[in-house]
């Protein structure tokens, strides 16, 4: 049977041409977002690594290196394989992992990268230095601290003495530094209130450093950081490698935080939609719905036409599998048939687990497909 | 560079083995819901044709063919192309759709199936029609009609008359029936609430029909319910084709529903996840969240530990990008490190778009992985 599945578009199609649902990115609002953050962090001496995890795609891992980033994170094991194969350097899992399955990933990936791992137990940090030291492998190692997320890490200085005595003692592993994020932080809204949240986790971070130094020990690195809090992060005088993600699209979620000047990403990423049923007043229905956009931080904040194009104001109001519900304001009187057809613009709630949904970036300047990027790590979760 | 990600699972391993968070099914059970929805739908004369976007695995629908089904639903047409190449023989698309590329991948599947699509627009009819025509292929259509859904389908019989003038036109298109379908009523919890308001849906289904046979038309099929309503639809009088998916994995929403004697499928569809840091007291967390299980129906209502196993009771009470938090009840004294490594069964609160996430299901009886399937239509949405 001849039976092949079309692409969903080619270098130099219009966005009229682009099949739907896809995954699109503005590249001129890009290029600024990933140089504005290179920028910010190299003013203030920081190393970035960016977080793979956001995006997936080794395309843009290697544009973020080539604008100065020193290496990216993953927050999997197996996610980090795409990204050493395209020939990133130096990864980062960010993250804890637990088997025999997963220390074998590490040992695998530290073979063909300069690799470094998260640890919050003695046995994590035990069954690595075993497998590692069979290998005959070199793995740096970040004991993850607890600094309010109340997630992973460790929440007491003495627990951080102990796993850093125990990595040093292994000759294959090598304390590297550590670890202090705190997700809630990105998104509290009002700027100053996430300036003075972001600050407390700069101080807690600093305790476990200071508590180090009274050991005689010295802390190369404290990593963490995120789009929300950088701006703080650079002048906290503690973090000294910055993990942002998100600022390369600033999804729905980012876009309810009150900016100021120093940081402003702008929305790059959208699902590019198609109106396929529109008979009723006031409603219509889009062919993007939970398969293609991520809800967990809510719907889609605005709904725009194609540059150039206009029409009644759209709200998407409800996802379904494969639907897209969308009020139409100002055209109860006439219907809603005209839309039929129609392609609108929709900015994911939360981009992590949107992009991990699409299998590519279908990326656009002005009108035209410039690049089609695969997400070659989507869905690597192990 | 020789860096090869290692696979999940093979034949053979026991739950213990298998890389997570993996997508896992229960044979036992997901046997007898197969086998059930089959007797019920055979029972009462009616055709089976269960929806693909449930389960996006051809391995699946040639399962349920064997069982006795006429054929798959998919909700898109590109979503259809790996069911037809893996030789299922008649598919219907049971959604709209609009686009000249859409278009033309419903010919190229018309050319390879019997296909069937659904229509709400004279627009969608000519389009359909000019293309099946230039390319000689027949295709079945399917007005669909409102029946309290309010989402896609003509409201007015008058509407659906029009519809159905417009395909008896084209030589290359058939009426070949209505679809009516409300997922809403799928899930309402009550039983007899859900029965009455299944009952609602057929009457007003009914009348389309009825409108038709006024005018000499006569309708060959009603395809449409679902899971929830099944047992209604069967006795309806009026649906000759029954289009359940979730009852195959039975997900956490339609856990929540009131099921009697007729329905009562089974869980058979699990994330497995392991505790990967369990470092504070009453908490630890588990490799699995919003990349591995879809929460847009809610979180997993129960965590199970592997047969056999037992420990502190268990809730998943928050989903991260790729973490999962739990609340542990009962161990608050001593820690809760001694659950590090442990692995856990979770329901996904919904299955269509959590098998979207994932690449295969490794399918278990027992103790032992007896089989994996590619999930091959993931991320197929156009």
């Amino acid at each position: 049977m001849t039976l092949t599945l079309p692409a969903a578009a080619a270098i130099g199609d219009t966005l009229a041409q682009i099949g739907t649902p896809s995954l699109l990115i503005d590249l001129d609002v890009f290029d600024k977002n990933l140089r504005a953050m290179a920028d910010l962090t190299a003013a203030h001496g920081m190393a970035l690594r960016p977080h793979g995890k956001a995006h997936k795609t080794s395309a843009i891992a290697l544009r973020q290196i080539a604008a100065g980033a020193v290496g990216i994170c993953c927050q999997k094991l197996s996610e980090a394989y795409p990204f050493a194969l395209a020939g990133v350097k130096s990864i980062h899992i960010s993250n804890e992992f637990v088997g025999a399955d997963k220390v074998a990933m590490a040992v695998a990936l530290a073979q063909a990268v300069t690799l470094s791992v998260c640890v919050d137990s003695l046995t994590q940090v035990a069954d690595l230095a075993h497998a590692a030291e069979q290998a005959g492998v070199n793995i740096a190692v970040f004991p993850e601290v607890d600094i309010g997320a109340n997630r992973c890490g460790v929440s007491h200085s003495d627990d951080l003495l102990h796993l850093v005595e125990a990595v040093t003692r292994s000759p294959a592993l090598r304390f590297a530094g550590i670890q202090a994020y705190h997700g809630g932080v990105q998104h509290i809204r009002s700027w100053a209130a996430r300036r003075d949240a972001a600050g407390l986790g700069a101080d807690r971070a600093a305790t476990f450093v200071s508590a180090l130094a009274a050991r005689g020990m010295r802390c190369p690195v404290v990593t963490g950081g995120g789009t929300g809090s950088v701006e703080f992060d650079v002048r906290s005088g503690v973090f000294t490698e910055i993990q942002a993600g998100s600022y390369l699209f600033l999804d729905g979620d980012y876009q309810d935080n009150e900016w100021r000047e120093v940081v402003r990403p702008q929305t790059s990423l959208y699902a590019l939609s198609t109106i396929m049923s529109a008979g009723r007043p006031g409603h219509a229905v889009c062919d993007v719905g939970l398969k293609g956009l991520a809800v967990d931080s809510g719907l889609p904040r605005f709904v725009a036409y194609l540059p150039g194009e206009d029409g009644p104001v759209l709200s998407y109001v409800a996802a379904n599998d494969e639907h897209g519900i969308l009020r139409v304001t100002g055209s109860d009187e006439c219907g809603t048939a005209f839309l039929e057809g129609r392609r609108i613009l929709l900015p994911p709630g939360h981009c992590d687990p949107t992009i991990n949904l699409h299998d590519a970036f279908i990326c656009y300047r002005g009108d035209r497909v410039e690049a089609i990027w695969p997400i070659d790590a989507r869905g690597l979760s192990r």
